[in-house]
């Protein structure tokens, strides 16, 4: 009986440790990835830099990887989110403002005529920025935005935006973390923008978000002190402004840098130019059929120049179509 | 025999418990803290703030703890430590520019007449700090940082400038850390003057030090992308504008602010008008035997109208005289 017991148990055993291979096999780094060369020079890179005692190696403390975000980890056509925010407030607040019935940026975006809207430029988009970010509290902002993440979709793929994320990146951010590294969100979103779902979405903390930035003024709101939001550019976190706002919030060189257009071209050269172990990736969007595909023509997320540099240098650039076999959370 | 091993273990025992109580009551937190009003109200606060399930509860990711530097964490007398650092520079650097033994604000440092250098006034101190911060990559001036602090002396204290700071403070800050707050510099030092040696002080990472800061350009030197410091100011980070960097770099208000002097008011202010608990303290210096006694009068780290407001309000008043039993980390 006992020999039986012996037997049986080592029986299960053996069973037990199979499933766990199996399961291990099945829940491996990066499972939306496919095994092709991206997802093995990730791994690679990782490997590498958290061998100790070897001279590739570096300390957890120096694991800065910074992510452009629109179109690097969610959705960013036919139009930026941002701008769906900005044209569904204009929309709610239009009731109060009866003139923008007749009054140009506000007209166009009432009329749902874009061509209108893109026409009018930088001036333009100031005037809606304006006019649907500022004169409220940042906390009073950051209620608006949250709330307009609880109702808004994306019309495509009829999911809130906030989850038309790219999973094979959530799994990379992940999987960078599990390994030390920091991960910071590096966008040329607004940062009042995005720090109230990045947390959830990606588990970045909003004190790991850099983005552009309006100016904002202390004074006594209702009685309390608080800080109000001006009509005034503060920083816009694009191209150069990538390496300098990264230098300024976070101090330090990142070691490895993720970006999808020439808006993080610099980014990349800056981390590129970085003593030791460094890993620079591009997503191309490459596949119309489950997302969008677009590069060198593109309005939105131009991907032209870096494109080359990335192709010349030997950069990690990811063909969507070919190297993710999932590309949202919500794909199964 | 073995009853005597059971009673001689429990003997053993005995003494090695009666030890260990000894010992907490040795290193319980705050060691340096007297037994005053000011430990009762901060060990009171995180009491009430990790304790879960009641309405005082505050979830760790918004336990956000911001801490001025100068006079704060460390000696800001009789002269900022980043002037003495400047002071030191242009004499390292006056080989080099002939023109400086007769030219001001140049002359005065030379000749070692603060008084004239402070008559110049901000024009006078923005040259200097042109001629000493700028023209270098931000990394060439972490090493030049970082050479200064392994050499230069505080005169009084004949130590290190970075050992010249308070143990009860380290001692409240790792306290809070172990209570699941992140610990923040905001201080109106150069935030690059202070990246290289805050960890190691303090506990606290390049990237949770939010400071003043100049302009960086992003451009090619010697052959690699770089970021040059340029002789402009960026941002001034001092009384409105604590509570502006604090929330455009962490993007939450504090739960708990730390202060010495009117620059601090405002990170107070807003930092007291949280909802919910919150803890707001100043360091007052008065105890000129083993530091310095200033406040209203001081030209630097003036404490005047925050120190009504926090007697006003009943924000807790360090009496450093009273309060603290070891002043500095080299105290024994």
């Amino acid at each position: 009986m006992r020999k039986n017991v012996l037997v049986h148990t080592t029986f299960v055993c053996f069973l037990l440790a199979c499933s766990l291979i199996y399961v291990h096999a099945q829940t491996g780094p990066l499972p939306s990835w496919n095994d092709t060369a991206p997802k093995k020079a990730i791994i690679s890179f990782v490997e590498k830099i958290t061998s100790e005692g070897t001279p590739d190696f570096v300390p957890s403390d120096e694991r800065i990887a910074t992510f452009d975000n629109d179109g690097t980890l969610w959705v960013e056509q036919p139009m930026y989110v941002q701008i769906a925010f900005i044209i569904d407030r204009v929309k709610q607040l239009a009731p109060k403002h009866p003139d923008w019935k007749t009054t140009q940026p506000f007209k166009a975006v009432l009329d749902d005529d874009m061509r209108a809207v893109a026409s009018m430029g930088e001036r333009g988009l100031m005037e809606l920025m304006a006019a649907t970010h500022t004169g409220v509290t940042v906390e009073q902002f950051q209620g608006i935005v949250a709330n307009w993440f609880a109702t808004a979709k994306d019309p495509r793929f009829n999911r809130p935006y906030n989850e038309c994320i790219y999973r094979p990146m959530v799994e990379l951010l992940s999987y960078l973390r599990v390994n030390g590294f920091k991960t910071y969100i590096v966008s040329g979103g607004g940062v009042e923008f995005m720090r109230s779902w990045t947390e959830k979405a990606y588990g970045i903390p909003p004190e790991q978000v850099v983005g552009s930035s309006i100016k904002t003024k202390f004074e006594m709101v209702d009685g309390k002190f608080d800080l109000m939001r001006l009509p005034e550019i503060n920083f816009i976190d694009d191209k150069e402004g990538k390496p300098i706002a990264i230098n300024q919030f976070i101090g330090r060189r990142p070691i490895a840098a993720f970006g999808n257009s020439d808006g993080d071209q610099q980014m990349l050269e800056w981390t590129a130019a970085r003593d030791g172990p460094r890993l620079m990736l591009l997503v191309h969007h490459t596949d119309a059929a489950r997302e969008y595909a677009y590069d060198r023509q593109s309005n939105v997320g131009k991907l032209d120049k870096v494109l080359d540099e990335a192709n010349a240098k030997g950069w990690i650039v990811v063909d969507m179509k070919r190297d993710w076999n999932r590309i949202f959370m919500f794909d199964q």
